[in-house]
């Protein structure tokens, strides 16, 4: 069974198809996950295997056509689509080609997303072959793709908001979660099983950091250091539950909190207020950026301040000065907002929200305004 | 700090420079997780984000270069490497590519993985801008790749029997975990969790599957349906440390088991004992396939009886029959016989082994060879 109801999954091939015909696009092809989820109600762990290609062709009109591997088969015919063309796998000679090649046979125009924040999944030199061997153009369907996927039905709006209350609960959990002396990768694992604990299915994505006074660099792994008195401990966590993420963080004063760090949580404290105050529909993905970015007096060290949120961790758009993606209904954005506090130590902060006609609902908890101090 | 000693990520760039040589291949490029981190011991969980991509060249002599965004900066230079050129991201223009385009000036022969199980992380229309500006001929590097990664170091292997010998420990705490009328999801989410207290990072893949006297699909997220007397459950996990991954399943008994359900097991159990007696340096992946199939009395339904284990839950080589990759000392392979027990209801079994100059070590604590009885 899927994930939603079967509307759900016909309102995304309808919406796509309107698409495709206003971009005159007359079939689509996806390799990558969320895309043939995103369809179908296809999911699976299985992605995590790089061994196999799985296809899905949508058409200008009528259901889309599954080409994917035989064990597949029973979870893809459980969402309800019916043409499934199996193939062995893996299997000489990828026997995929002929049958992708017989799906888009005689069609005008592929659209397949080749634009940015997309890749291919499948092989470069099968893909060429395919292309070679179909007299058809070729163009991207990212713009359609990032269109449809940005707005967020108020089925997919419930799955974040369930993950995102998941995400907070855990978070609360901190004063009893992390304790001076703890080594850093005894916190992450701590906050992985609390997570799980409070309801996520799984923790695709947790980076944190700590240090004295703020933290060097927001993506390593955990070393095993000790918490000490002084540091400033943030974890950054994408759970899932659904297929759906939070992407959001919390900073906390491990005994206790400098001026300078407490200072410092409250300019990103205030620079996402700035945030929620200003945002509402119509305004641009740059505007809400410039929002923040006046808040905390410079833009972006790692080129935006927030960035879209569903069933990927990141999405379009990017809250950054070169993204003028229209704001609406329907989006769930995170607010990320960084500050250096000295020289090579930084804090981040982030929240998510959905952005509704009336304006935002907040589906993280909202981080107190001054920094918690835990242990 | 990378995972390993420097000397490690040394020998790799050696080797495959060696490789490259021999190929004809005057520089590598590379855009995914498992060679960025195979050639520099960059290890981070922010590509769960698939918005910036990241890229690695390896010249003919020298050290590699990263050419990857700002935010990566602080984490690939503590790899020891130092010729990183980053670039902003996300942003407009695809500021990587002149970057890329200046790395790989001049160069004659550009490998790149194209082949089998790989693919490009990064955009189609970014790639096609990039080849169409150079003058080089571009081959896959894919049998260059997988030659190397197939051969596992010593470091390699003591990562993968650490994380295995994670995996068997919340294996064996299976009777305190599963009971009859836990839903289950709630025995994934117990399992997840064993696996982390017994000391696994992150658990990136876990399926499984339970019903009565057998199961259907084995790709399936969990139901909520409550274990009952008679189910067989099945959990197959991913758990990884180091960004090494454990690749084994279990089978247990709900309460009682028929002698159908303890036939299968035995006959899976049989068909790995075959392999176990059978494995080799010397031989190929297909007779290795072959000793399996002629113990089950039939060849694999999903396309091989087992597979390559590594950087990745799934690598090369496939134990199918079209498969004639030598098998060396340092591999590391699954040995996964399937059972059909009844129309529509199955049997999978796995372990994990490393193939050795003498023989075969076990990775993985040997299941028991009667089908385990719990709850």
């Amino acid at each position: 069974m899927p994930d939603f109801a079967p509307e759900e999954y016909a309102q995304r091939v309808a919406r796509a198809q309107d698409g495709m015909a206003r971009a005159g696009i007359d079939a689509l092809l996806v390799t990558t996950e969320a895309e043939l989820r995103y369809f179908t109600g296809f999911r699976t762990a299985f992605w995590q295997s790089p061994t196999r290609p799985w296809f899905l062709v949508l058409p200008a009109r009528g259901q889309p056509i599954a080409i994917i591997p035989t064990i597949g088969v029973a979870l893809m015919a459980a969402t309800g689509l019916t043409d499934i063309r199996p193939f062995d796998s893996p299997a000489p000679d990828a026997p995929h080609i002929p049958i992708l090649r017989q799906a888009l046979a005689g069609v005008g125009t592929i659209g397949m997303p080749m634009g940015a924040e997309s890749a291919l999944r499948m092989p470069l030199a099968e893909f060429e072959a395919l292309r070679a061997s179909l007299r058809a153009d070729w163009v991207d369907a990212t713009p359609l793709i990032r269109g449809l996927r940005m707005i967020k039905s108020p089925a997919e709006q419930q799955a974040l908001r369930d993950i995102c209350t998941i995400g907070s609960r855990a978070f609360a959990r901190a004063p009893e979660l992390f304790h001076i002396g703890q080594p850093l990768e005894a916190a992450f694992r701590a906050f992985r099983i609390a997570l799980l604990q409070d309801g996520a299915e799984e923790v695709p994505y947790l980076v944190g950091a700590a240090d004295q006074g703020g933290y060097g660099d927001v993506i390593s792994p955990p070393s095993g250091r000790p918490l000490a008195e002084g540091d400033i401990l943030m974890l950054d966590t994408g759970a899932s539950k659904l297929g759906y993420f939070c992407d959001f963080d919390r900073n906390w004063a491990i005994a206790h909190a400098s001026p300078r760090a407490m200072d410092a949580h409250a300019r990103l404290f205030a620079a996402t207020e700035a945030a929620l105050a200003a945002l509402r529909p119509g305004m641009t993905a740059a505007a809400l950026h410039a929002v923040m970015a006046q808040s905390l007096g410079h833009a972006s060290a790692v080129g935006r301040l927030g960035h879209g949120l569903g069933m990927q961790l990141t999405e379009w758009p990017s809250l950054a000065p070169h993204d003028d993606t229209i704001l609406r209904p329907g989006m769930v954005l995170t607010l990320e907002p960084s500050l250096e506090i000295a020289a090579g130590k930084m804090m981040v902060h982030e929240e998510n929200v959905l952005l509704t006609e009336d304006g935002v609902e907040l589906l993280s908890a909202r981080t107190p305004p001054d920094l918690p101090v835990i242990g």
